[in-house]
């Protein structure tokens, strides 16, 4: 082994809300982001929502000195917001887009056009490592949600949490190190969490870190420092202030969504897990809170979190093992199983609703086709249908065909795709139950 | 290492041409495959273009004793039409769908609605490679060619084969053997192919089989050989009978598209590599020609590709090579990139011209709206529009504002996905420049 066999990464991610027309004070907020990141020097910088392809441009002429290495993730309609600086080579990535992403007429929501992915990019740290040490490097961001209490893209966001546990499992075997870093859009013990941790053992940094710090005037850490000492990170759980992502005092959150959690939600996460021969421990974790230094505005509606890691090889190579036991496991892939049946059985209705629509439609047509060649041939006795109406009719009906066709089309796509996580889900609770 | 450390695999791999309603005999020829394959008993069936799941079904359950472990591929509005029968377990599997696929408005090719993927497959063999030996299995097929003189998907093939050496990379690294086998759509000696074969050090088990016969009936080894034995299969090119899989002779094929090509095209390929500590031979590689055995009809309107593996462990761990010295892989990957280049301008020419139609469509529209205005206020001086033709036009208007919006969203994202294919291009090039 040459070189010192530890490592220390210092991590950043940040879900960076920086939608074109959209998001309050963005120009200005990217770059307080850059100026603070130009400043601390991490690592491996993984940024969402950075939804303008010129706004990661100028992040990377900013950046450019201390962050050699970035890559920005294209796909989509808008993007998939997905970027990435670093101070290791990027060797290569991939991009995967979930197979479910939201309903392209909820327009409101918008997460149908930003094309949803996930990111690899593979990496390998420098002289530290002996020259070795390549990291997989998942940046993320799943569906948003909007209703807490009646989530209709529950079984969406489970199929995007089942393949984005499949694309790392199927993908991180070569690496020593994975890193997973983004807006899961989901809290720590939603069932979504559960099973992307236990089906890729893939651990919490927050849970796991060794100090835990709130860093009061952005992501400096010394002068902003706040002193805060938590209780015990790993017994923190809903509502806890510390670790969390969306807060209230941030100026940019909507206060409304956050009521029932007065300390507000963690939805960010930095995951991790050393895959062989290598460990990998938290040694700090820090969220930044309030504005940013010298500024009246917070750098996003999410807070930063930023972890240090410890990587060291060791001798003998530990197996991938699952993170929980799989009993639990089972149950954890059970009850998303369950969620996304409900989801399977909703979109059934819903193909049927949309085909039945697009039948109707065409009878209408049909029917009107037949009057018209009736008056033409002038078998209509007495009056026909005034003009006008009869041609906005006939409009009126090849609009909702075409757009009942178009909804009936999406929902059998969306059938497929959740019988087919339905059926590897079964498929993965076989391989549980028949393990020895 | 226990057991036998080698192990002779017989892989089976047919473009089945099973599309509900439009292929000919189709239940009769699906059948006849279910048979023979039954009857043959290979350890590895890799099909394509079953569209139909109850094809699937029917074939699960003709095929469950000598082929116990199966899986089905779902994807996109019809489904990718990829299915694998095993002699081994299926471990795990995943889908990754093409990020580009033809253009929903081209109909009458219908690529664009197959949601046409590559699904990995892991498996693993069982005494005979002493427990060890995990298959990567990755089964594709990728866009047709409509008309090789202009060919106008050739960019989105050659993103797909870019996308699919992609993921050949992150997920084979650990696995000990890959076999791919599928319907390319592309001849051998096509850029995309050789970029495909390059960056994934894949190798063409037809070019490196050390014996080659043509099976006259059906796939049955025996009672059709011919006993054709090839000048040298390994220098065999365009052109040539052997290795074909889209022959003239076979009933279903189109004549005028195979007119330039007398003695068929080899589009259909099986393509293997050893990942680490094993050797893998093709020892002998068979097509199909004419009829099924005792029947009027073929198989499919493809012929099917039947491999005989020989699949040894070895001391020393291989390397992960390219399959071609660098500098021709620098020039297969330019050559690609300027191909991607011209699909890009033209899909920014199609971007530009549908987003002027819908600027176009919509100032139609607020001319219509001030004139309506105008009419209701009596600004109008004599005679206004007449009713009919004036909502007939507002009609058409809008018919055309949406219709150009959805081909501009469209084509936008297809820029978005030929400019991320382009960069990771340029970014593989500039490795293998800086390679010593």
């Amino acid at each position: 082994m040459e070189g010192d066999p530890t490592l220390r990464l210092r991590v950043f991610d940040l879900n960076c809300w920086a939608i074109r027309y959209l998001s309050k004070r963005r120009q200005e907020r990217v770059q307080l982001i850059g100026d603070a990141l130009r400043r601390d020097g991490f690592d491996l910088v993984l940024l969402q929502e950075v939804w303008s392809e010129r706004d990661y441009s100028d992040l990377k002429v900013k950046l450019g000195g201390c962050y050699p290495f970035s890559h920005y993730f294209r796909s989509g309609v808008i993007g998939s917001g997905l970027c990435v600086f670093s101070r290791f080579p990027i060797l290569d990535t991939l991009l995967y887009q979930y197979s479910l992403n939201g309903y392209p007429y909820m327009l409101q929501h918008g997460d149908w056009f930003c094309g949803k992915s996930v990111g690899l990019l593979r990496s390998r740290a420098g002289g530290g490592m002996g020259g070795h040490g390549p990291f997989a490097l998942p940046s993320c961001q799943l569906h948003a949600e909007y209703c807490r209490e009646k989530d209709a893209y529950l079984p969406h966001r489970l199929v995007q949490a089942w393949e984005l546990a499949q694309f790392i499992r199927h993908t991180s075997k070569a690496a020593d190190v994975v890193l997973l870093g983004g807006d899961l859009n989901m809290h720590p013990e939603d069932v979504g969490i559960r099973l992307l941790r236990g089906w890729t053992g893939l651990r919490d940094a927050f849970a796991e870190a060794t100090r835990f710090e709130v860093s009061g005037e952005g992501v400096s850490g010394v002068p902003g420092y706040t002193g805060r000492t938590p209780t015990h990170p790993g017994a923190c759980s809903q509502g806890c202030e510390d670790g969390c992502t969306l807060v209230p005092n941030n100026c940019f959150t909507v206060k409304s969504e956050l009521l029932p959690f007065p300390l507000g939600i963690r939805i960010d996460y930095i995951l991790y897990k050393a895959v062989s021969g290598f460990t990998v421990k938290c040694e700090e974790l820090k969220t930044t809170t309030g504005t940013a230094p010298g500024m009246d505005i917070p750098f996003s509606d999410h807070e930063a979190v930023m972890a240090t890691l410890h990587i060291r090889r060791q001798g003998q190579a530990a197996g991938d093992t699952l993170a929980t036991a799989e009993p639990t496991l089972a149950d954890v892939v059970t009850e998303a199983r369950t969620e996304v049946g409900v989801g399977l059985r909703a979109a059934q209705r819903q193909r049927y609703s949309t085909g039945r629509m697009a039948v109707l439609a065409l009878l209408l047509l049909l029917l009107q086709a037949a009057a018209a060649l009736g008056a033409l041939a002038g078998l209509a006795a007495g009056q026909p249908f005034p003009k006008l109406s009869f041609s906005l009719l006939a409009f009126l009906a090849i609009g909702i065909l075409l757009l009942a066709t178009g909804l009936h089309l999406f929902h059998t796509m969306e059938v497929k795709m959740l019988q087919g996580t339905e059926e590897q889900m079964r498929m993965a609770l076989r391989a549980l139950q028949e393990r020895p």
